[in-house]
C-alpha cells in the first residue's frame, strides 16, 4: 500500500497536475525541488523561503533535496540522527528527499583516471573518501539505513552510474543488471521496515539514450514503483532533443498512476518540455549555480549582471517576478554587488532563481488546471 | 546651529546615554554601527535587520557605515547619485555614515613599499586605483562632494593617516598640520552648503599615543565639532592600555556637549571601556570578519565553531542572545556549515555577531539609564 496519498486533479495531453500528501505535507505537482546538498541550499537562509515578507506565492517550497553521500561523510549521518533528523538539524519542516549515492561513485571514478578510488562489486561498492582518504563501503541496504538516519521522507535506491565514454554496451547492460539486483535488495530490505518508517523509497530508471535498456529497466523496476518512480541519466550529456525523445519513448511505458521524478532538470525550457511529456517533479542545482555566477533567470533566457549595460540600469531585475529581489533591488545595485564579488549579490540572485523556477512550475500547473 | 537634535538623558560617571535625532531618525547612544563598506554588510540581507521575524530587540539598527573610497572607485559616486543616493541604491532607510578616505591612502602607501601609489601634497592627494591603475586625486572639498553624491547623513573629513613605523615625530606633527588645514578647507567648503543639505560633517582627532599632538588636535578641531567629533588612530596597533589611557586623557578635553565617535572599536571589552570613558558611537568590521572565520561573540570571549567539541553539541550557540540564529540553530549545525565552508554558516555567524554587539551596547545603555 502506498504511503503517498495522491490524486490526479487534471491532465492536459500528457501533462498532469496532482495533489500529493506525504507525512501530512501537501505537495502540488508539477514541483521543482531546490538542491540542498550539505544540509543547506547554497547562500540561502531557509527561513526566507517560508517567511511571509520574503514569500512570493501562495504555495511555499515544501520539498528540497539533500545528498546522502555528502552527509554520510560530513557531518556523518549518526550526528544528524542524534540531532533529531535533518529537519531538526537545520531548523526546517516540510519534506526532504535524499538522493542515493550513484552519481558520487561515478564522479570519483571519472575524476581519478590514474588511481581508482572506487571498487564496484556485485553486492557492494568500496570507495575512498575524497576528503581524507578513509575507506568506506556502501551496499543497497546500508544506503537505505543512512537515509533513514537522515530522516529522509523520500529516499532513492543505490544505483550504478555507467560512464558514457570508453564503455561497451555489453558492459552497460551488465551494470544495469547490477543496478536491478541492488534495487531488489534495497526494496527487500526496506520492505521489512516500510510500515514502521515515515519514508518512501524510489527506484531509478536509467541508461541514457539506449531505448532497449530503458525499456527493460522500466519493465523490471516498475514492480518497485510502490510510491513513485524516478528517471535519470538524462540531462547530463545528451542533447535536448535526445532527452525529449527518450521522455516521449518512456511516456506510455511508465506506470500512469505514479508520480514521475526527472532528476537534474532545471532550465525553463527543459522543465516545460518535460512537463509536456508527463513529468511531475524536478531538481537541479542550476538556480544557485547560476546565481553565484551572477546570472538570473528571466523568461527563456538569462540576465548576466556583469554586463556593463546594467551598471546604470535602475530598473528591477525582471518585470515578471514578484520575488523579494525583483521587488526591492535594481539591476544597477545587483550588478555592483556581483562585480565586487559581494556574497550578497550571489545570495540575492540564487534566491530569485529558486523563486523564479518555483513560480514557473506553478504557472505550468495553472495552465494544466485551467485548460 | 547643529542639525542634530540631541539631549543627554543620563550620565553615569563618564558614561553618557543620549537620544539623538538626525533627519527624522532617532538614535539611542551608545550605539554600534555595522560596517557596510561597499554598500552591503558582508553576507547580510539588510532587510533582515528590520524584519520582525529576524529582529531581536525593540531598537533596530538605524545607523550603518559605508566607505567613500570604495564607492567612489566602484560603482562610482555618480551612479549612486543617479540611483537616488545610497539608501535607495540598496533598498534601505535610516542613517548612513560615510567614512573619509584617510585610511585608504594609508593602506595604499603601506601596501606598496616599492612603488608609490600615493602622492601627498599640501592641498590634495593623488593616487592610483588599486583596481585598474587609473589616476585620481582627492581634495578635502572633493571628498565632501563625493559624500554628498552618496547621500550620506554623516560625513567625515579627509585626513592624513601617518605611518607609525619609520617616521619621525616631526613628520607626524607636519602631517597633523596638513590634516588641520584640510579640515579647515572641508568645513569652509561645506559651510556654504550646510543649510541646503541633510548632511553633517565630523572632524577627526588623531595622532596615536602622542598626547601633546592629541591635545593640540582637539584644541584646533573642536571649533569644527558643530555636530559631533570623531576620534581615531586608536584601536589600530596600540595596546588596550594605551588606548584607554588616551581616552582618559581626552575625556575632559573633548567638548562635553557633543557626541563622540570612536572609530574602529568593536570588541566587547573595548566597547565597555570606551563607554566608561565617555564614548557614544562605535564602528567595526569585527562582527562580520569573525563571522566569516567561523567565530561567534559570546560574553567576553569567542566560540570557535571549527573546534571538534561542537560537532555533537546540540545546544544553542549562546545562552544569552535572543537572535534568530541563537533561537533556531545548534552549535552542531553551525559547526557543520563552517567546516564545509558553506556560506550560510558565515552569514548566520555574522548576523549573530552584529546582533550581539548591538544588544551589548543596548545593555550598557540600560545600565547607564538605570543607575
Amino acid at each position: 500500500m502506498s504511503k503517498l496519498d495522491f490524486s490526479i486533479i487534471k491532465t492536459k495531453w500528457n501533462s498532469r497536475a496532482w495533489v500529493i500528501t506525504l507525512n501530512w505535507v501537501k505537495l502540488n505537482t508539477p514541483v521543482f525541488m531546490p538542491v540542498w546538498t550539505k544540509a543547506t541550499i547554497k547562500w540561502i537562509i531557509l527561513d526566507l523561503l517560508k517567511n511571509k515578507d520574503f514569500l512570493w506565492t501562495e504555495n511555499p517550497i515544501n520539498l528540497i533535496l539533500a545528498n546522502t553521500f555528502h552527509l554520510y561523510l560530513r557531518p556523518w549521518d549518526e550526528i544528524v540522527k542524534n540531532a533529531g533528523w535533518l529537519n531538526k538539524f537545520e531548523n526546517r519542516d516540510k519534506l526532504i528527499l535524499t538522493d542515493s549515492w550513484g552519481f558520487q561513485v561515478f564522479s570519483l571514478w571519472e575524476g581519478n583516471k590514474t588511481k581508482s578510488l572506487v571498487k564496484l562489486q556485485q553486492d557492494w561498492v568500496w570507495f575512498q573518501s575524497p576528503i581524507d582518504g578513509s575507506k568506506h563501503f556502501f551496499s543497497p541496504e546500508k544506503v537505505v539505513d543512512i537515509q533513514l538516519n537522515l530522516g529522509s521522507d523520500i529516499m532513492m535506491v543505490l544505483d550504478v552510474c555507467s560512464s558514457i565514454e570508453n564503455i561497451s554496451k555489453e558492459k552497460v547492460a551488465q551494470q544495469m543488471q547490477t543496478t536491478h539486483s541492488w534495487a531488489k535488495k534495497a526494496f527487500d530490505y526496506f520492505g521489512e521496515k516500510y510500515d514502521s518508517t515515515k519514508s518512501v523509497l524510489f527506484p531509478i530508471v536509467q541508461w541514457w539514450i539506449h531505448k532497449d535498456l530503458r525499456e527493460e529497466s522500466v519493465s523490471f523496476l516498475k514492480q518497485y514503483a510502490i510510491d513513485w518512480i524516478a528517471i535519470w541519466w538524462l540531462s547530463v550529456w545528451e542533447t535536448n532533443e535526445e532527452m525529449y525523445d527518450i521522455l516521449d519513448f518512456l511516456s506510455d511505458k511508465l506506470p500512469a498512476n505514479k508520480p514521475r521524478y526527472l532528476m537534474w532538470v532545471g532550465t525553463i525550457k527543459d522543465i516545460r518540455e518535460a512537463v509536456m511529456h508527463g513529468i511531475d517533479m524536478f531538481d537541479c542545482v542550476l538556480p544557485t549555480r547560476l546565481g553565484r555566477h551572477g546570472t538570473a533567470f528571466y523568461k527563456d533566457w538569462y540576465v548576466k549582471l556583469k554586463n556593463s549595460q546594467y551598471k546604470n540600469d535602475f530598473s528591477p531585475l525582471t518585470d515578471d517576478c514578484p520575488c523579494f529581489v525583483c521587488k526591492n533591488y535594481t539591476k544597477s545595485y545587483l550588478s555592483h554587488l556581483v562585480r565586487e564579488n559581494e556574497m550578497l549579490g550571489w545570495m540575492l540572485l540564487s534566491y530569485h532563481n529558486i523563486v523564479y523556477l518555483h513560480n514557473y512550475v506553478e504557472k505550468l500547473r495553472k495552465e494544466i488546471l485551467e485548460s
